[in-house]
């Protein structure tokens, strides 16, 4: 084993970066066998010097983050701060001096991994993110390696632990969305400011980055259509019930049908209980992977939290070292299929419509050429109602997203059509 | 791109073998960029030279896999004939020759794992294999490069699909085990033959090798408990239904709590409906693996067939391959804890006992008492009977094997105890 340790340089001291210090102390030794070095944490930047920080040597920690990446010593960043600046300028600063790089950041991976990448290979360094998705779930190693010999199709995920919650938190016990958030903001599972996670743009990121590799495309955060999970109601969750389904919000990339496009897009809806997702339970994620040759994969586990995001973290720090001391570099971004991505019109899937219409004879009929006339085949309808009022659920075979739209708008301006109440993807058959 | 392609030898032309030429053809674009060169197949070594074979070249195929091997220019041999020899003896002739080498043989693995990796890592080639343990699952890679930071401290798995469907039809249809195993067959899911799969053999040989790769320690197939499933009986999956668990077939490896020693074992359990494995139906696989870090996580898939299996053959293929081009290695064998492989005996769990019992007063008393003076603690007794016959089900707190053993001895002594029904242990809580 080589004696001279490799030197990290960790950028973030929070609930990641305080867990992968900790690890890399206690640790040390099985880090050191697994590496074939021994690691050294040469420097943590932080922004507040004077919190006491357990286990870390306070002549190590520094406000000055970009003075550490510059030092010229560093083997290995790990960015544990996330968010777009600094972190990005840090990142490339890293690998200008020689660094290679393990983040966590999904938000910024999303946003500008493709320059990353190309920053790494500029400089023959690594850049290594597994944390970025799904915390201490192996995917990015998987789909970017273990699957490298295959054609994936399909990736569908619970990758938001937070809406997870919410969401299972509603269909056991009947809430609705504030009380269920309530809860996961009462239990540390949600953030005083829940946007990032209820709006789906944690998921988005999360799905961008998924389908770049499954599809080895780039594929931008606003190639994503998003939609959030806040309009679900306790409603929603008993029509499902009738379904035999549940709720998830799921993160959905795939490929068309001729193989020549592809879609990302993360929303609400309703997937059979007997899926596998369906039974991944509080802040779990889970990730089920399609490919031509080896079928249906799952992978299950916590998406989030200080000690599984260090392991992954970890993970990568290992693999990256390896790779410094072999002087090779793992594999880089892998864009060459150039696939278009479609617009969410393009998708195809099937659709629970619940509609408020008017109690009296024919209402049926109209409504059933609407959907006719727009090309969207009924797969089944349910009729209730008293005091001339009524319901009507219809639940469509697959059809495209545009399609929907355009019954939907027709649907509004028939007279008989009091109102859409709700509008949910049937995913996961 | 590199324009010389890297060479291959596939030695086995089966099920698994044929669908990796196919894949190697049909999606030779996509392989040779990810991988950073074209692969072309170099020689397809079979027994039935006549056999027709679709979409391979007939001057490709030969039956001296030997002369094959040590070509001299061959970059990467995939060796899919299974068995001990001849593949070990090709094996390491092909790292004589400057190959590398990807393998989907879990018996030659588990029995001679580290003479392979020496030979690997004398000649600097690679040893890859992910498909000798639950096919196209990712298991070895997330195992030895995604935890390379963390702490495994338990795989527990159903990592045969020929039992899981025995199993899983007994415990669905109320079947015995012949009746199941006739069914497995008549479906292609038993061979004819069943011995290795349904005596665990297949699953220990899977046991030890990821044991091996959690622990960073050496487990020989031998140091594997081993009990098959054929015993398992209807009425045993009706004590399982009362206890709210079902009977899988499971491979364990576990730390013990010192942390000072590991225990490899393979045999049929009782484990919580609520717990994920139990949901694992059919043919299916599935891994969960606890971490210090990571929390629990679980991988799940196709354990076995030609396509999932090649899909993992090829992942492995374009990795060694990529590693070829960069003038490096993979993570090879990691063996440095080597932690002592505890006997069966040490062994901590639960159990479930089934005695059939005389129908008099102080027969719980007299039972009672022989679990104490093991030290084996009762968590729930179940009496039943009429006639002068009785049963009496006992499911104990955690113990050792050893203690567990003595207790079962001693109450086979007793006069008012007319048999051991059934002795099952109860995992996954």
């Amino acid at each position: 084993m080589r004696t001279r340790p490799l030197k990290v340089a960790l950028l973030g001291c929070g609930v990641v970066g305080s867990e992968v210090a900790r690890i890399m102390t206690t640790h040390a030794a099985d880090l050191a066998a697994r590496i074939g070095a021994p690691v050294e944490l040469a420097g943590v930047a932080v922004r507040r010097p004077d919190k006491v920080r357990e286990g870390i040597d306070p002549a190590l920690v520094t406000t000055d983050a970009t003075a550490l990446v510059k030092q010229g010593d560093i083997d290995v960043v790990v960015e544990v701060i996330g968010g777009i600046e600094p972190a990005r300028t840090l990142i490339t600063t890293a690998f200008a001096h020689g660094a290679s790089v393990v983040s966590a950041n999904k938000a910024l991976i999303a946003q500008d991994g493709a320059a990353l990448h190309a920053a790494a290979d500029e400089h023959g360094r690594d850049l290594y993110y597994e944390a970025a998705v799904a915390g201490a779930i192996p995917l990015i190693r998987p789909l970017r390696e273990s699957l490298a010999g295959d054609k994936v199709n399909r990736v569908l995920g619970i990758v938001n632990g937070t809406t997870n919650f919410i969401l299972d938190a509603m269909d056991t016990t009947g809430a609705g969305y504030q009380e269920a958030l309530d809860e996961a903001t009462a239990l540390g599972y949600a953030e005083a400011d829940p946007t990032a996670d209820v709006e789906g743009f944690d998921a988005a990121a999360k799905a961008a980055i998924l389908a770049g590799i499954a599809f080895h495309t780039r594929v931008r955060l606003d190639d994503v259509h998003r939609e959030g999970m806040t309009e679900v109601t306790a409603a929603d969750f008993a029509s499902a019930k009738e379904m035999g389904c549940t709720i998830k919000l799921l993160a959905i990339c795939e490929r068309a049908a001729d193989g020549a496009s592809v879609t990302a897009r993360v929303h609400p809806a309703m997937i059979p209980l007997s899926h596998p997702l369906a039974g991944v339970r509080e802040a779990y994620n889970a990730v089920f992977v399609e490919s031509e040759a080896s079928g249906q994969l799952m992978f299950y586990g916590p998406g989030a939290g200080g000690s599984p995001t260090a392991s992954a973290v970890l993970g990568d720090l290992v693999a990256v070292c390896r790779n410094r001391l072999a002087g090779a570099t793992g594999p880089g971004e892998s864009a060459y299929a150039a696939l278009p991505v479609s617009p969410m019109g393009d998708v195809v899937t099937r659709y629970h419509i619940s509609l408020d219409v008017a109690d009296k004879p024919g209402v049926l009929a109209q409504v059933a050429t609407v959907f006719a006339e727009h090309g969207v085949s009924i797969d089944t309808v349910r009729q209730s109602g008293k005091d001339g009022e009524a319901s009507l659920v219809v639940v469509t075979h697959r059809a495209s997203d545009a399609a929907l739209g355009g019954t939907v708008e027709a649907l509004r301006k028939l007279d008989t059509v009091r109102g859409v109440a709700s509008i949910m993807r049937v995913e996961g058959e």
